[in-house]
C-alpha cells in the first residue's frame, strides 16, 4: 500500500539552469505516479515540489526546524524534525531510489547516506563523480533511472 | 497547501480496548480530512491506521529502523529514519495537535517532546495525568480537542 | 578502560535549592570518581558541572547546537550535536544511572529515554511521580543510589 | 576549560596501511593533548585510539547502538546514541578538526557534515578528491593540518 517515493535532493540555492531541471523532474516524476520526498526548503526543494504540484503530483518536506511553515508553498505533506541537517539521512533513506541535482555538501551528506544503505544514487553536476553515483544530463534521464530501479524493486517484491 | 496532521502515538502492544479506541479514532479523524502521523508500528499504530484505511483516509508512518517494509499494512506513506527511538520527537513535532493512547515510556518521550514544543496534547489512559495533557475518555472527546484545536490554528493563520 | 557515567538531568532554569542540590551532587559524584554526562547548558547542567570542578572531577556536556562555546564554563568536554532537543536521548543512553533534579519537559523526555532503556533513574523534586521513578531527597540519598546501582552493573561484569 | 578535540573518521575495516596510519596518528595527538573523538568502533576508530591509549591519550567513542560494551577497548569515554549512523554528524561537529583516514560512504557523509559546518578536515586515501579536504600522505602530515588549524582557532579566542 506504500506509495512509491523518490527522494530529490540538491542546493538551497540553485542556478536557473538546475532550477529548470528539478521542476522538469517533479513534471515527470509526479505523472508517472511517483511522490517526492526533499528537504522542504528553497532552490531545488521548491523546484521539484512547484514542478510536482503543477500536474497534481504529491509532495513531502522533510524540515530541520520545527516550524511548518518554513516549507516552500508546495509541499503538501510537512514533517518538522528539529534536528537540522541530521535529518538529511532520513531524507536519503526514504527515497527508494535518489535523484541529487547541483547542490553542495548537504547534498553531498545524502548521497552518501543513500549509497551507505544500498539506495540507487543518480546525479545531475556537483557530485556525479563520486564513486557508485551514476551521472544524469537531464530530466528524461533522470526518469529513466528511477523506473528502472523501481523495476528492480517491483520485481524483488513480486 | 500542507496537510492537516494529526499525531497519535501509543505503545507497539495494545490491548482490545484501547485497540478499538484507537482504530475508531482512525475513522474519525480521516472522515473530517485529517492525515495521520505515527510510528507505523504494531498496536496502537497499527489500529489507528487500519481505522483511518476503513474509510479512504490518508496515512503516514515514521519508522525507528532502515527498512520500509517494516510498516505495518495500514500505512500509506513510509518514511524510515534508522534513528531508533530518537524519531519520537519527530512524530510529535510533525502533529499539530496530539492524540496518546495508552502506551509506556516510548510515549511518554513523545508527550513530552510535544508539550515542550507548545502541541495541544490529549491523552486516554496511562499518561493523561502529566500535567499540561488533556484526558479524554472516548474517540468523540479526542476528535473534538483536535477540532477545536485546528479551529485555534486556522485562526492564527487568518 | 570506560569511565563510569553518570547523567544527571534537569531545568536549564533552577531555583537556589534545586541548583544547591545539583552543585552538592556534583561534589559527591566527582569525590567518588564517577564522571558526569549533562547537556552542557545552564540551570542543573551548571550546578552539577561547577561542583564536580571544585573538587577537580570530569564533566561532559552534549549540546543541542553547533557552537562549542554556548557550554557552561564548567564543562571540561564539549560535544555538540546540531540536533536540538533530540540529543536528549543520548544523555539519558550514555549515563548507566540516571538523576533527575527538578526539570520540565525536557527532562520528562529524558527520564522517558532512560526508563524505555532500563536505566535506573532517581528524581528531586518535579517528576519524582512517574512510574519506575526512585524519589530522593536529599543529594546524599541521590548519591546512594548511583552507588548502589553501579554495585549492580559491576556485578554484572564480572 | 574545553578539552581539544580532534575528531578521526574512517572505515570500521581498515587495510594493513591504514591502520599503522591511524595509529601512530593517535600516537600523535595524544602526545600534543588533543583529545581523540570518533566513533567508537573497529578499524580506524580501534586504531587511533589504540595509539593514543598507549600513550596515556583521551579518547571519545560515539556508538551508533545502545550498548557500550559494543565500544572498541581502547575507548576511554563511551557515549551511546542508539540513532544508528544519524550519530555520524555529532562526530564531525564535535571535532575542531577532522582527520580522515581511508573509508566509505560512513566516512563521506562525516566529510560532508564538516565540510557544511566549516571545520577544516584532511584526508588520507578515498576521499582526498574531494573539493574542501587537504591531502596528507603521513601521520606527520596530518599532526602538522590539526596543529596549524588549532593556531588559528587559539587565535580567534584570544
Amino acid at each position: 500500500m506504500t506509495v512509491n517515493l523518490v527522494a530529490v535532493i540538491g542546493g538551497a540555492i540553485a542556478d536557473p539552469e538546475e532550477y529548470s531541471f528539478a521542476r522538469e523532474l517533479g513534471h515527470h516524476l509526479a505523472d508517472e505516479g511517483y511522490t517526492i520526498v526533499c528537504g522542504g526548503g528553497t532552490g531545488i526543494m521548491e523546484a521539484v515540489c512547484r514542478g510536482a504540484c503543477e500536474v497534481g503530483g504529491n509532495t513531502i518536506g522533510i524540515l530541520p526546524g520545527v516550524n511548518p511553515s518554513d516549507a516552500n508553498e508546495y509541499v503538501e505533506t510537512v514533517l518538522v524534525t528539529g534536528m537540522g541537517t541530521s535529518r538529511n539521512r532520513i531524507i536519503s533513506l526514504s527515497g527508494r531510489v535518489v535523484v541529487a541535482v547541483g547542490g553542495m555538501y548537504g547534498t553531498l551528506s545524502e548521497i552518501a547516506f543513500a549509497l551507505q544503505a544500498g539506495r540507487p544514487v543518480c546525479a545531475m553536476g556537483t557530485w556525479n563523480v563520486i564513486d557508485g553515483v551514476t551521472p544524469v544530463n537531464s530530466p528524461q534521464e533522470a526518469l529513466e533511472f528511477v523506473r528502472e530501479n523501481f523495476r528492480g524493486i517491483d520485481a524483488e517484491h513480486n
